[in-house]
């Protein structure tokens, strides 16, 4: 094998790319600061039980698993910063109040989401702890449409769902863990057939309603048929009411971004609790471009559950959807070390966030591969920028 | 065990040192930047080969090593970045003229560096291929010294030295590879016993030359020194001029900046063919804060030897030595969906790059963890930012 070969969905990012996605963590930290979320850099590397505590096997198949030589004790390589973000919220902030933390990092998956799917994502997301109500939800729902908005993507659509809509409609019925699991997982993937096994035995309410629900996704109108379609009672309403609170606010926040509802949808990892939101943009994309939502137990294994809502987005994904700035083009400089009026020049024109590249001795005559515009040169005694002649 | 614990020598980075260690990062590549060098970002996870060719035991042993599931072969989490990009310059970008590249992301090493140590740095490094000659290791230098200025560094010192002096002196002995690597590790550890034992078989005047070694460290006298009381010949002669030249240089650059020298100076990876230097600062630290130097072989197990000079630092420890900025203080704001004027008013101050946290129902009384020196407020019906009262 050759030694520059990586690992399938393994790939450097080159140049022109990196100082793009650089940019969009950027905005998207700023974007995060502005609304008062706070930076945090969990660690990627933890012991497995702290990362995989409580968030399903979709989350356990994603991890990497080495040996720590210090403790002989297994460790992950987190899949999901989601996790971490709580225990910091639970342990070592400790706050009373309302907390709000962004982070911006790379994560490992062993396998990719798909055919062209990296197995390194960055993932950005933001998070706010401490508050139950759906003011938190629509709060990061507003972040993440300004942070997509001020990375350049266009086109912003939002597809809501809530956990607790299938949760009320088996409300009731005795079924096992794995059970409910495997409705979750026929949900998910819209797999029909699999749903209607599934729900065979069950009342036939609930069956008729869990064959309902992959029917309703789409406009405003899916709300009152899930009223009039689901059996449920008060937490049912409650969800449904929930969801339509937010496409109201949205309406008013953002009235460019169309609001649609998908009330099957539980892709994801398994730690969703309540409100669960995908954004989609960039003209036609089938893909997502960012998922969040309410996730109130997250933090309970780690001896404090609090109310917490957030979403996350993998920059890698999204550097591939907007157009990169234009590269801000470098000044050529000779190199004369005994020159102390060049160095002079060179130094200030840095300063002034110039790039200024400085020819070293014997490559005068080489192609400029980063993209210079200008050049500098001495005239009457005086160090000068002009334009480089073509 | 509970689950928040985590691993020795691994570490959470709360929100003070978060935004410090995300302003250093993007002060490091800003400098970086203005040399024209061009932003790269290779993986985290790579085959084990690719990230340990031919740089020696020391690497091999700090490597985190797991099994790729699609694969079956053994994958590494990267402990150094420079045979990666090394990589990336000789096989992805093969451009025929000089390349600078840089760039800053996590590495992971098995063992922490001392007692206090962290076992995931966070490297920030630049580096430049195709020049051979010492103006390149100048360039990475005065790049260095400038990035430490910026982020904020005072009292830097360099340290000097180079590969090719203990080379020259051992030259015309029939060393195996392996007693080589011994004399270098005693050097490095300035263990003069087992320079004894070691040099014992060896010609007199090359003994004599080895022991000597390890007492040529401090000012620029010490190039004076070595050229009476080492042998070596050209070999011997070329490594000091260059090392009094570059002296020279930086004394022009930066005349603030004291330079030293340790002519047995052999710490670090194995990859140093020539010059290398360490960079140290902040008020009497032991420790260095940047290493580097010219490594030319590095890039030849991926089929494309070429001249390459560069250092590295960890922030996470650079973090620690300098002052943090002063936290831009918060406005807080209320929480009222109705008020379209309130939220114009929100949204107007984030665009204009405020940090505005919205109170959310029912926490208006809570203790403000987040630094809030104003509050927006109604008057007369108009939204003004107002100290808040203490």
């Amino acid at each position: 094998m050759s030694a520059w070969l990586l690992p399938d969905h393994i790939a450097d990012v080159l140049p022109s790319e990196a100082r793009h996605l650089e940019d969009l963590r950027r905005n998207l930290l700023e974007a995060a600061r502005r609304y008062g979320y706070e930076l945090v850099i969990p660690p990627l590397l933890e012991h497995l039980e702290s990362l995989l505590t409580g968030t399903g096997e979709a989350l356990e198949l994603q991890t990497f698993k080495l040996v720590d030589q210090l403790s002989g004790r297994t460790l992950g390589l987190r899949a999901d910063t989601t996790p971490q973000v709580a225990r910091i919220d639970a342990h070592l902030l400790n706050r009373q109040g309302v907390t709000r933390l962004c982070y911006c990092g790379p994560v490992l998956h062993t396998r990719a989401g798909g055919a062209h799917g990296t197995r390194e994502p960055l993932q950005f997301g933001a998070e706010i702890y401490g508050h139950a109500g759906r003011e938190a939800d629509l709060e990061v729902l507003e972040l993440a449409l300004d942070a997509l908005r001020a990375a350049g993507l266009q086109g912003l659509q939002v597809d809501l769902g809530d956990v607790r809509i299938v949760d009320a409609v088996l409300q009731g019925c005795a079924l096992t863990p794995a059970q409910v699991s495997a409705v979750h997982a026929a949900l998910a993937a819209k797999d029909t057939a699999t749903l209607a096994t599934l729900a065979a035995p069950l009342p036939a309410d609930v069956r008729a309603a869990l064959l309902a629900l992959p029917t309703l996704w789409g406009g405003s109108d899916v709300l009152q048929a899930a009223a009039q379609r689901l059996r449920g009672g008060a937490a049912l309403q409650a969800a449904l009411a929930d969801l339509g609170w937010l496409q109201a606010r949205l309406h008013e926040l953002a009235p460019d971004v169309r609001v649609t509802f998908d009330l099957a949808d539980l892709r994801g990892y398994a730690y969703y609790t309540g409100v669960r939101f995908a954004i989609y943009g960039g003209q036609g994309q089938p893909q997502e471009i960012a998922r969040g939502g309410r996730y109130d137990a997250v933090g309970a294994v780690f001896g404090r559950q609090r109310p917490a809502a957030g979403f996350s987005l993998d920059l890698k994904q999204l550097v591939r959807l907007v157009p990169a700035p234009p590269l801000r083009a470098a000044i050529r400089a000779p190199w004369r070390h005994d020159d102390a009026a060049l160095r002079a020049t060179v130094a200030a024109l840095r300063a002034q966030g110039e790039t200024v590249v400085c020819v070293l001795p014997g490559h005068e005559h080489e192609v400029d591969e980063f993209a210079c515009d200008r050049e500098l040169v001495q005239r009457a005694g005086t160090w000068i920028v002009q334009p480089l002649a073509a």
